[in-house]
Parts: C-alpha cells; structure tokens; sequence
C-alpha cells in the first residue's frame, strides 16, 4: 500500500503505485495476471473519472487481463476482495490482483462530506440532511445511555489507534494523543469529537490473490483466505428492530467464520471498522468478540492493545491509518497479511496465526468480513 | 426487463422494477437469493446516489443477501453478469440477482455526454475534448477510407435495428427508418448522422443466475452460460496498433469461445453493442463471424435481419432498443434467454439454440462477451 494521507499523486497514481508494490512484494510476474478489481465509490465525483479498473489495467500493463472496478460504499474494498476471491474460487481465474484506492482531499470538506452521505436511504435520509458523522454520534449517544460508555472511552480507543499508527509509516496521522486531548477536541456530531472521528484520506491499497498451490511457488509464507461473510441490512438505520445492533455485522460474520470453520476464539488479531470510535465497540461486539454493551469495559483492562489479548486496529484503524473511502477495506487486508507473515515491525502481533477483518459500508447496511490464516 | 426510453421513475424504481420481474419469471423465491450484483456506471453523478446495489437488496426486501455495484463503464452489465456467474461457479452462493440500471434522460445532453467521455483517458484523451461519438466518428471514417464501407451501409444497420425494435415492446424507439432517413439526418460527428448513434435512454434489466441443478427445478427451460471472455486494450486509441481492430473484443471472443467449447459457426443470434453502427461491423468482423473489412457486405445482402443466417440484435440493439448505459449488458442477455426459450413472439429468430452478447466498455478498452445455450 502506499501512505494514507494527503497525497501529492492523482487517483491512478496512487492505484498505480499500491498495485506494483503488491505485484512486487508477491513476486508476481505481470504477464500470470488474469483479472484485477479495483475498490472505488466516488472517482466519478471527485476525479470525474469512470471505469477506473480498465484504466489501471492500461497504466500498469496488465492489459489484456480482464478489469472491474466494484463498489460497496466505504465497504467496496472488501467487496473486492470478496470478488476476486470467489474468481479464483470459480477456477476462471488463476492470478487476480486487488486494488482499492480513493482521492478524497481535492474536495472541500463539506462536499466530501456530503458526496458520503449519498450512500444514505436517497428519500429517507439523504433528503432530510442526514450524514454519516450525525449517525455515528447518535450510536454514540444511545451507548452511552444504555451501556454506560463515556466519552473517556471513546477517547481510549482513539488513544490506541494513534499508538498503533505512530509504529506504521503507512498510517495518515502517526502522532499520538491522550484521553483528556481528545476530550478537549472540537465537537463534531454530538457526543463525537474529532478525536472519535476518522480523517479525510487519499490512499490505496492492494493485494494479490491466487490458489493455495500457486501462492506456494511464489513464497514460503503464503496467507490464505479462510472465510469470506457479506450481509447487508435494512437500509433506513430508523427501521431496524435496534438501531444499537448491528445485524449485517452479526449475519457477515456467522458467515464467515461458518465458511472459515473458526470461531471468535481463534481470531489472533483484528481490523475493524472505526470511522467512528463507537463502531469499532459495536463491531468488536457484533463480530462475538465480546458481549452487547460490554466491550468498553475490555477497553479500560487495555486487552485491545498490541500485547492485549485480542489487539485490535493494529494498523492504527479508520481513525489514524486513515480513510480513504475505497482503499480501506484492501489496506485491512493488507495489515492482517503483514501481521500473519510477521512483517510488522514495532507494531506486530506476536506469533499471530488467524485474523479478522471487518469492512463496514452504509451506515451498517452492508458488511463484508474476511478471515485470514497462515498457509504454511 | 422495464421499456427503455424516457421513464417516470427514479434509478431505484427502475432498478426495483426490473429485478422484481426477473424474479416473477423465474418463478424464484425471495428468500432463496445469497449475493445480487448491480451493474451501474454514473448513479453518483446523475442520482446523487452511492452503494445502489446495497440500497436495492433493501428496497425489494432481499436484505441480508450480498450487494455489490460493478461498473464497468458501458460495459458494467456484462461484468456484473459475468461476476455473478463466477461467484455461482465458485460454490459460494446458490441464487444470485443480476440487476442493470441507469437513469440518464434528467441530466442535459452535453452533461451526458461529458460524463460518459469520462471513461476515456484522463490525460492522453478527456482532457483533449474527446467524446464518444467522436470516437465513433474517427473509426467509421476509418471503415470508410480502408473498406468501402459507406453511410448507406451504416444506414443499412440502422434500418435493421430499427425494424427489430418495432416488435420488441422493451424498445426506447420503436419506430421503423428508411435508409434515405438516415442519410438526411443531422450531422452528429462526421461522418456519424443521428441514425448512426445510440439515443440516450433510462432503462434497467435483470437476470437470475443459480446452478444447472437448481434452475432445473424452476423451468423446464433453463438457459446455461456456456463461456464467457472478458478483456482490456490500451485505453488510449492512438497507442493502440491500428485503430480499426478491437483487439478487446477479439481476445474477450477468443476466452468465451474457449470455455464454451464451439465456433463462430454454432452461434445462431447475437447482441452486439452498437453505440454506433459501425461498431456492429467492427464487433461481428473481430468476434469472427465475417472476416475483417467484409461484415458491411454480408448487411448487403441481409444476412444479419431476423431471417438471415445470422441475427443480430433482434431487440433493436443499442440504437433502437436504446443504450441505459449500466443496464444495456444486462438487457443484451435478457434479450438472448428470451429468443433461447422462444418467448420473442414477432422478433423471435426460428429455433435459437446458441446465443452470443457483446459488451463494449470504453472505446474498446474493455469487453466482456458470453456465450448462452439452450440448457434442456
């Protein structure tokens, strides 16, 4: 992948660069690649560009390899994981390459904002001024009413992705904070404040998939995708039975781990979704990993830190990695293969065998989760 | 399938609409479906509207099943159907929803037009000024200068197309033209005339994709996808070898017959994707079915109307059946299901068994062909 941040190059070239990167760390040869899918939700709106997987194609040579480009909101990453996993599944593809990659700060923020917000119910949300931010402070706001979550524990979890993200040159902000600085920070949806708040990021990211045989020729330490779980849920978060839960959530993960043969227990390390901090206790509690309501309290017992019992956001997460909209859900993939492989530096797990992504889009109406383990 | 043209309803309408047909005809159940795939090329551009895939899956009440957007720029319909097709083959899921939707006729023309010239290079062709139909323009000189081809053959293939979607009730322009009409026609890009281009239509197409196995259970005639090829080009025309030969199609051609296991010879009706007419002599010489330079002869001769030896675009294709971007490569394999099974009443090409679809993304940079069979 290529740092997340605000980044010099234009789209292409960063799904130029993170993809030469992956081919490269894959030792792949240009020529073996059949397919490549590219995560993206809005070149159109903010490159004015279309099509932008036959384009990579062309840029970096692979033509005449067939192209795609998949969109799944701030979930299109995992949707392109999914995508050309299940390709190479199918036996049409034998190499596939991955590639996810958003340019976010052209734009003014309000417009980012709301060209995000398009991902809303168009006549049930979107029409009536609703934004992502405004929906993440008012999960925050019913978890703390109803599971006794503080703005304190908001700010740990925003504690721990800075520290994680100070130890990875790929991450947007590699700076560290303190509980009482973020809650000093501006408020930005109430009860959110900045610090709970994931950044506007360019970025890409990518991966190369192929079959187990195959990834063996290529290296001694091939990563192998155990279990792919997608699930969409209602899309009006005010027609959900609890808008506190989160059902695809719940559904992509019994998937995943039904497909994987794997249960909460065996998951080494994490990444999950925190555009907003309060997503990422929902989540770490959807998934199983703990019980509703009671995540926050594994919070304060620090057991989601780098030596904790289940490290969480290693890659310093949505809030200091950074989100840049279609690369997040390739750049997860990208830090759990580096964990697997022990590649980490600073920030590695130890000897962490089995991971679990999760790649949030909507506002929780499509969830894609992918279960990684070592292949060798 | 909805009427293309000028409609009423919104993309999601649209997109509802199509998709809650295609599951009516297949006598499927909701309940049934794991992933629905949904091709769109510019929803965020001309809808204000992102993650449309997730939002259908909501809107026809097929939540939790997978939702993912592919686009592919004109070719998106194509790419969907092929994604679905590869995700079925992979064992990952049983019943998948292919849905195509656009809605295209609320912007003004030059805004069509323009975002549509968004697919082209961004810096070797867009920024120049270049649209599609000047592409289009560009190659049928070609055609002209190198094969004889003049604008009564373009005008021959408009007369065609035009007759087919008088009886195809799905058709934007259901009208029939004289090939004098054509030639006195406005000038639209030399030497292309209004009878030489695609209309700009709103539309939406979907197709139900399962095994062999299930789809048995619910018809006695169960259409197969035999083999599909997709394939990318040089995305810059003026790098490409020799501009009259798309080399996408030939390699997408070469791939689909391959997996297909048949000839040229065993296809007995085929969609091509004539955004301009002359990209349906270009398409039929490069899949094969005439030899380079000669198609426009066989049209001299009627070969291809409905009673000739080979039928193309029985449902007027994309000049006269209309071009709902995202959707036409869905609408191309409705059309085909339907003449394998009979149901084309007047249009219907006598005893169909093999079918072939073109879909053409960008000028050529990006094709996705399929070849059906009857599966009883």
């Amino acid at each position: 992948m290529i740092k997340f941040g605000r980044t010099p190059g234009d789209l292409m070239d960063m799904l130029a660069e993170a993809s030469l990167r992956a081919i490269k760390h894959a030792n792949a040869d240009k020529e073996e690649f059949d397919a490549l899918y590219v995560a993206n939700m809005m070149a159109g709106e903010t490159s004015h560009q279309t099509a932008v997987a036959s384009s990579l194609a062309d840029r970096i040579a692979l033509v005449p390899a067939a192209a795609d480009r998949v969109e799944n909101g701030p979930a299109s990453g995992g949707s392109a994981v999914k995508n050309g996993f299940l390709a190479v599944a199918s036996g049409a593809y034998d190499m596939v390459l991955v590639a996810g990659g958003e340019k976010m700060t052209t734009a003014d923020g309000d417009v980012t904002t709301d060209l995000i917000s398009t991902m809303t119910h168009p006549t049930a949300e979107y029409v009536h001024g609703v934004t992502l931010p405004a929906m993440g402070g008012m999960l925050a706001r019913i978890y703390m009413e109803r599971f006794g979550v503080t703005d304190k524990h908001l700010g740990m979890i925003a504690v721990k992705n800075h520290a994680n993200a100070v130890k990875n040159p790929y991450a947007h902000i590699q700076r560290a904070c303190t509980v009482e600085g973020t809650m000093q920070s501006g408020m930005i949806a109430d009860p959110l404040r900045l610090y709970h708040v994931c950044p506007v990021s360019d970025g890409a990211a990518a991966v190369v998939l192929c079959s187990m045989d195959k990834a063996k020729k290529f290296t001694d330490k091939p990563v192998r995708i155990a279990g792919v779980g997608q699930a969409t849920d209602v899309q009006s978060v005010q027609e959900r039975e609890d808008p506190a839960v989160l059902k695809s959530v719940q559904i992509a993960a019994k998937r995943a781990f039904g497909m994987a043969g794997k249960t909460t227990k065996d998951i080494d390390v994490a990444e999950l979704h925190d555009a907003f901090e309060v997503l990422e206790l929902a989540e770490a509690e959807d998934i199983g990993f703990f019980e509703k309501g009671k995540a926050h309290l594994a919070y304060e017992k620090g057991e989601t830190t780098l030596t904790g019992k289940l490290p969480i956001n290693t890659s310093g997460g949505l809030k200091a990695r950074g989100h840049a909209v279609g690369a997040t859900g390739v750049a997860q993939v990208v830090e759990l293969i580096w964990q697997l492989r022990g590649e980490c530096g600073e920030r590695q797990v130890k000897d962490a065998k089995t991971a679990l992504s999760c790649n949030f889009g909507g506002f929780g109406n499509n969830t894609v989760i992918h279960i990684f383990e070592r292949g060798w």
